[in-house]
């Protein structure tokens, strides 16, 4: 679905609110046959209670075997077809560090990278120096100075780092230049786009002026750069769902992919308790909420079966808390399955839940995948939530007389 | 979905091989109100156990409400949009005596039919002459020269055979000469597209000559062509999904459509040992097979709901074979609908499973269109069901980061 113009055209107003609540990287798999995924193993009496209360189902986040990055997985939860409103790699990258992308601000991946004498890339990686290395090294490169631009390079974490150019008249359209192997030097700088080809010069020059710079730094004697992007200019969705909204998440990609969409971003502090306390605090203020906890995916992508369980039972602990703020509608889900089994993301689909006064009840009394199979959301795509979110909060009106 | 360019963006390579299992017109339909299906009538404990082990779910070929033909049923089961890849009615004739079209070849479906004394078509099948009769009549319309151009004459069934004009001019775009009734007389080639002039012209030689050597032959004393298309350049199977791939299929249409695709196509001897003999020798070579059984949908187009039983039960007791191949996915599914009750092809969803060892099993222990219906699979579309392969196959990286 994902008409956004169609949806858009429907609002009426109303005064409901709305909570979306990620649990990241939710879906799972058992470790056994016939056993339980981590969700089904937990116990999750607030979470079944609203199951129980509400409707069930499971939604694919791209599509059918596609495993989705953590951009395309809150895209689609957002509303949005994860396919046609692609994050570019830079700019995910400035949203993972928390840097403030303007709109006319180009930004890129890089990797510090080893080069031998006769400048081949022997590792691409540079041997994962440490992150301290990494920021002196971004250190160095900040020296280099651009006509006519400013310039930010951040370090991310071991050999990846934020390139940002900030200038009024730079283009997307410039090739990676990292090979994707070793053994051949970095490519050259090309515009795709014959109007790229003043940015073209430019990345260049920076990436000469970096060579020069790192020379006899092994092993991070060298950069690649890939992704060059700028923060795209899509609907919004606080004006294309007609909710003023906001981010409650302490990772900086999921706060940062929500206001890539335009959400207002809360600030909140470490702990758990926090988050939620945060929850409470800016609910107030606003018609829709998405919060966002991590650990379900970090236990899954660890592998951890057993703690990814006690994650998702500690985080049911605070559902009466969500309940308490009396949110006309609740939906629970993931933004795609982390089973542990797998140790990564999977394409499986992800379970869900929402409730609200106008739900048909399914025959659901537990939230899991299981029970998520035969409820009354079927099987469906991440973008098709928030219609049925807006429509159980009373704020579409009818199609077509 | 059946975005195939995304896909392929996707894929990532892995040793693993996938087996495809087509049987024919394998959904079906209760003869009596809450009675069983033919699926569901028969004993099958090997793909019982299959299913057990793996996911289920049903597949819409085209659509809701689309009755597909054998053409657009495997197209969707090859991962393509049936609607976008549509293969031309000539072409398809082709695949299904066999006919080797090259790509500047123009074919063409004919029928022979029966014209009054003012050329006014009375029968438009000719009575149904007998194929052999259709034979001989071909060996006369070969006796016609067009300039620049070789022509092929090769009878079909019964009233039905196949033109190919080979030249490297020739272009699509004529419109059928069959009326679709009878009391007029067949219509004039025109070409649809002014590019189409100089074929349209050869091709009025064609008939006018086949009317002049037909003439006094009653009942098969004129002919009418349609569907004029040529062989279609659309992405390739093995390139797009990066899989190697054979057709193992003993009748003509079948194996056709797949090298249409560029599936190679194994030879295969008559009997249903020699079928799965053939897959055992050929699979070493490839990552993809696909095997195609008939049976079940010629016991259904029959109206037979005992033999279509019979033919699922005896093809089940070839699937240890399939195992003992150890395939990481097999997939088992229909092109479409072959309800005894109908005879014919119907729109209803078809029955699958796929086992793979990353399945999420569902509650199905047994194979059939009652078990297929609240399995993990959902109600999806045909052409999702190669993406979903290619991720249990671990060949298909994460979408964005």
């Amino acid at each position: 679905m994902a008409d956004l113009e169609l949806i858009h055209q429907l609002l009426t107003s109303a005064q409901t609110k709305i909570l979306l609540f990620v649990l990241d990287g939710l879906g799972g798999l058992a470790v056994e046959p016939g056993g339980p995924t981590e969700l089904e193993a937990a116990e999750t009496p607030n979470l079944d209670r609203l199951a129980a209360e509400g409707m069930v189902g499971l939604h694919q986040p791209v599509g059918p075997g596609i495993t989705p990055g953590s951009g395309p997985g809150h895209i689609g939860l957002f509303g949005y077809d994860a396919i046609r409103y692609q994050i570019g790699r830079g700019v995910l990258e400035a949203l993972g560090v928390d840097f403030e992308l303007q709109r006319t601000d180009l930004a890129a991946r890089g990797n510090f990278c080893t080069v031998d004498r006769e400048g081949s890339i022997t590792d691409r990686r540079a041997g994962r120096i440490p992150t301290e290395l990494c920021a002196e090294l971004c250190a160095v490169l900040r020296q280099i100075e651009l006509p006519g631009v400013e310039l930010f390079v951040e370090p991310v974490r071991e050999h990846r780092f934020l390139l940002v150019l900030r200038g009024t008249e730079l283009t997307e359209g410039l090739a990676d230049t990292d090979p994707g192997h070793t053994g051949v030097p970095a490519l050259e700088v090309t515009a795709t786009d014959p109007a790229a080809e003043p940015t073209a010069t430019l990345v260049r020059r920076f990436v000469a002026e970096a060579r020069e710079l790192l020379a006899g730094r092994e092993p991070a004697n060298m950069i690649t750069l890939r992704g060059f992007a700028k923060r795209p200019d899509w609907p919004l969705f606080p004006e294309t769902f007609g909710l003023r909204s906001v981010a409650v998440a302490q990772y900086p990609m999921y706060r940062g992919v929500a206001k890539l969409v335009g959400m207002d971003s809360a600030d909140v502090g470490p702990t758990r308790d926090d988050l939620f306390q945060t929850v409470a605090r800016v609910w107030p203020d606003y018609d829709f909420a998405f919060v966002h906890v991590k650990e379900p995916d970090k236990a899954g992508e660890d592998g951890d079966f057993q703690r990814k369980v006690k994650v998702i039972e500690e985080i049911d602990a605070y559902i009466p808390a969500i309940v308490d703020l009396r949110p006309d509608v609740i939906l629970v889900t993931g933004d795609h399955s982390t089973p542990a089994a797998l140790r990564s993301h999977s394409w499986h689909p992800v379970p869900f839940l929402l409730r609200a006064a106008t739900c048909r009840r399914d025959d659901a009394d537990r939230f899991g995948e299981r029970w998520c199979r035969g409820g009354e959301g079927g099987l469906c795509r991440s973008d098709d939530l928030m219609p049925l979110a807006l429509a159980h909060a009373g704020r579409l009106a009818k199609f077509g007389a």
